[in-house]
């Protein structure tokens, strides 16, 4: 069953890339680069998903799921030879932090629509 | 120089728990309820820092910092014993997952804030 919003991924261990960001004020097209990174990483390799939030102020979180580290190497050689990256870190973001981090432990649950 | 909604880490390694969790509609106690969580994690030996953002969606990303997964563990155990957790898996969450990672690498960028 999918869960809109939630990646599906598979026992650890695997990957996480953690991009806590925040955003200027305007779009200046950032809604469209987003969708194209979006896509971009779905067609990577090794690719298991990906949740993003981002509340009224401008700031968010997305975070990717990778079966391995290299993959993450894979999604972000292809990241840095695209339109995104350059211009990303010059108009989009006033401030952005990104951590690779190695999945050792998940646990889910559904409280109100378990049987 | 402190950046609101950014946890201030170490360089790895160190552990980041990613709560990503759908909420219900309705409030009931919901905001008080993180806020007292938020308290409860900073006053924990171990603790980093902490960053969180929700869409108009309720969709929702709250990542905590750690020292080591010791620390994790004994936050964890200090939680099952508070109202919030008994409450929050029937009254506030819809669906939640919850990855305990540990943070290989980092990288921190503020573009236009640079000197």
């Amino acid at each position: 069953m999918s869960h809109a919003g939630f990646a599906r991924t598979p026992q650890p261990p695997y990957y996480a890339v953690i991009f806590t960001s925040q955003r200027h004020g305007d779009d200046a097209g950032y809604g469209a680069m987003a969708e194209r990174m979006a896509a971009l990483a779905a067609r990577q390799p090794g690719f298991l998903g990906l949740e993003s939030a981002r509340d009224a102020s401008g700031l968010g979180i997305t975070v990717s799921y990778w079966e391995s580290e290299a993959a993450i190497t894979d999604w972000k050689r292809n990241v840095e030879h695209g339109e995104a990256h350059r211009r990303g870190r010059e108009s989009w973001y006033a401030h952005f932090e990104l951590r690779v981090t190695r999945v050792e432990r998940a646990y889910a649950a559904r409280p109100k629509s378990a049987p």
